[in-house]
């Protein structure tokens, strides 16, 4: 049949919308200390949770968030149609080896940062299509883990530069269903790569601003939306700099979002007080923010309407150091407490 | 809505199966002295192609390929609604940058050498879902890129163990859409990650079969299908040893695919008079003998229908170095000359 779920050149709307029936977040101790420390469903006391590496403690953290998410769901694990899920180590280990032990279908998706915004638009496409009745989106990041493969080992002391975020350690999992009162996915806006030439790694949020703003001008063009519909329009980590950045974008673009405009990266930390520099990054971020406070938020109805649009920096060590600059993307879901 | 469109435990039917209205395929010097010589859109006589590095002569093999599709479904890049791809590398960075240049809402996959498959059933959902009218599926894998991140530098001349498999240097794209006259995609049947607990890195093969195996019994059970309705069941880089074992543990299920059962990593090379080894592998193996040879082969009747079956390892060098053992998936997908 011809694509009748298509609203503008970015944007489908779901003709059935599929409902977020259980969500889960499991941080680690640096997120439990922050200003949403009541909203996880758990905080570790240690990185490596017991496992010999942080790529295998990573491992551990998803598929835990994923196991609870599903027993939240009140469902067994088994009733999972599809498990759609990415993270930010080479190859998606943290995934492969989280998912192995799981025995459910699985599409493994890479989109850094982004994955919680492509798990879930791709689970609710699966969802309103007909084509599954429960489908777990999730991904996860861990400081160690993201910082020794990115950055430096772990021993090495290295000043952090001014721009430098913090890879959150935590992951997020969200089961969606045909069947459930809220909240609900009505819209999904799936971004293009955007490439402005930044070549500091050390300053994603600056490169990940235009395709945050890209992202969030297509949504409100393609569906006719004013600032008056959302509640909050959420952008996934581009701390303090790539935010700053977005919103002159968006205002240059005619889109002023007011207060209504904020960072998972920004409200996971008290960066302040917690010397976090930009503020927060990694997949884990947007994810741990979303499973957490904002749809615990929603629920009670302090938001009726948010747009969650995570943002992913698309480079690897290789390019950098192949003095690549960094492709960034940005897609954007709607979540709303009841249909109207 | 409920999931309507569910077969069995593992496989969904398309309500309106989507027809591929073009492929593409670009293959390495090997690959074009091979036995499908003639069925590749085009054959590079060098492995850089005038770029600067492996990994972005891989990004050009890529997106000349996507380009080359699109191009030969008759439609301008802007009408495709999404591109669906990923690759090898660490990031996936051969897509990545690939998809840059291209202005195209973009879902980043992993799924190491099944992501042929994988991008092709979501591409498929899309289009039957009624959510885009031409998406794109694509992927690559280049010898030298995957050689020295995964094995060993280039210039290292070490020798290759009896087992090993070789990266086929080569893309593959395809687009899918709501509208045409065939092949058509009908059936999607999608993997777990299995893991029987192989660790050697260069026996994919081996590590890769039971995947296979899982996928194929789980399709025949969910459909009905027996092999009389079948003209191949072509796994995607199993190479001899692999492909020996996957046949025997279909037999010992008591599925006899008799001489139907092949695997693109032996269609591709000659393997002993080029002295492959255990035959191809890589992202671009079963994606250019897909998106040449065996689409050719449904477009001119000799076959009407295929069960696609790519497969993947999802270990990384890091995982490998922790003494794990080898997760790995199989997806496959029906295309069909034909809606009876």
């Amino acid at each position: 049949m011809s694509a009748t779920k298509r609203l503008g050149a970015q944007t489908i709307k779901m003709q059935y919308p599929p409902t977020i029936i259980a969500s889960a977040t499991i941080v680690g101790e640096k997120e439990g200390k922050g200003p949403l420390e009541n909203t996880f469903d758990k905080v570790l006391d240690d990185a490596l949770w017991g496992e010999s590496s942080f790529e295998k403690a990573e491992s551990k953290l998803m598929r835990e968030t994923i196991m609870l998410a599903v027993e939240k769901a009140e469902q067994p694990m088994s009733n999972m149609h599809y498990i759609l899920a990415g993270d930010l180590l080479s190859q998606c280990i943290g995934t492969n080896f989280a998912v192995r032990e799981l025995e459910v279908p699985f599409f493994g998706l890479y989109g850094a940062c982004s994955t919680m915004a492509e798990s879930l638009s791709l689970a609710t496409i699966l969802v309103d299509g007909g084509f599954a009745d429960y489908v777990v989106a999730a991904t996860s990041s861990h400081f160690c883990s993201a910082e020794r493969q990115f950055r430096f080992p772990l021993a090495y002391g290295g000043q952090r530069t001014p721009t430098a975020q913090w890879t959150v350690t935590g992951a997020g999992a969200i089961v969606v269903s045909s069947n459930g009162n809220g909240p609900f996915i009505t819209h999904i806006t799936t971004g293009k790569i955007i490439d402005l030439g930044i070549k500091d790694a050390n300053n994603m949020g600056a490169a990940m601003a235009p395709a945050a703003a890209d992202t969030i001008l297509q949504h409100f063009s393609d569906t006719g939306k004013t600032v008056n519909d959302y509640d909050l329009v959420v952008t996934g980590d581009l701390g303090k700099l790539g935010l700053a950045l977005t919103d002159q974008i968006l205002k240059e673009n005619n889109l002023d979002l007011q207060d209504k405009l904020n960072d998972c990266g920004l409200l996971i930390y008290d960066i302040e007080a917690q010397d976090m520099h930009m503020g927060g990054s990694g997949c884990g971020c947007s994810a741990s923010v979303l499973c957490g406070h904002l749809l615990k938020e929603i629920k009670i109805g302090n938001m009726k309407r948010i747009l969650f649009v995570a943002t992913g920096a698309l480079m690897s060590p290789t390019s950098t150091q192949q003095n690549e600059s960094i492709p960034c993307i940005a897609h954007a879901v709607t979540i709303e407490k009841e249909l109207r």
